[in-house]
């Protein structure tokens, strides 16, 4: 399969913009609205997106997810991040995190799904969730979260620094390596 | 409609238990697997609910669903607190909210549906997350949970107590003034 017979199914442009630059083309994408699964696990939720993306459209899809899991919390919330940084923002969870292991995990889950099989290609970036929001770059949990290794969080990098390590960049190292584009 | 005529599709017993001793009679209940949405607002949690357990057993059903709202975090994590205390445990949310506000909302939403209008009830008790786990009795965040103008958690009460000033007490109530029993 090559990604040209893709739709990426996405509302986020950030994602679409990472991707690109990441892969070095540009990618046919569209944004419709797909009932999410209650679930932790990231992998779960990339697989029923692509099923609803690809029975909305009757076209082969390309859909991705993130996570990001608390270590303290048994890897909670995961998939359910956007729920949690959507009403307990990203400088309180930094807050909540007081007391606790600051180790969090992001993952970055893309799955492939042409009505058959699932082909799921996950990316994984450790790091710590720091005290208080620094940078103004990325999005999500990008201003709360520095990778090991790095001085900086994901949103003081530009997106080529951040494209070299994260999660999302390693997923879809993995897309590139197992279909044509 | 008459509450004979339905069944309480729900898996857990606590709830069948809480739900007979209010209401004072037997229920015709019965467990399936449902996929749940991953929503904070308990009541579209519930009609989803009842729409899957109905499309599955084709027959009108009663299901119950029960959210728990921070304020300080905006009502989350809401419907989404079976994740919330299973992976952050009760004991690490009481840790979580120190520094914050600490009141929550306890809310139960049954909803009633035959195929085609969703009659959803709802049942709300305001009160307080306090420091440290007390009681054993009830169920889910009972242990962390005092209503407001009590001296006591749900988990240090009688069923016969919590079932005088409980959300999922306070929905059954308005269920029983709407349908014969």
């Amino acid at each position: 399969m090559e990604l040209s017979e893709l739709i990426f199914v996405t509302g986020n442009l950030n994602k679409v913009r990472e991707a690109e630059q990441k892969l070095g083309i540009k990618l046919n994408h569209t944004s419709i609205d797909l009932h999410e699964l209650q679930e932790v696990d990231v992998e779960c939720v990339v697989k029923h997106k692509a099923k609803t993306a690809f029975e909305q459209l009757c076209k082969p899809v390309i859909v991705e997810d993130a996570s990001l899991g608390f270590k303290a919390f048994n890897g909670y919330p995961g998939a359910l991040i956007k729920w949690h940084r959507q009403y307990v923002t990203n400088k309180n969870i930094c807050k909540i995190l007081n007391g606790f292991d600051r180790t969090a995990i992001a993952k970055c889950a893309i799955c492939i799904f042409a009505g058959k099989e699932y082909r799921v290609f996950v990316g994984e970036t450790k790091g710590q969730i720091i005290y208080e929001e620094k940078g103004i770059n990325g999005f999500g949990f990008d201003p709360i979260f520095q990778p090991d290794g790095c001085e900086k969080t994901f949103a003081e990098m530009s997106l080529e620094e951040k494209n070299k390590i994260s999660h999302r960049a390693k997923a879809w190292e993995k897309v590139k390596k197992h279909i044509i584009i």
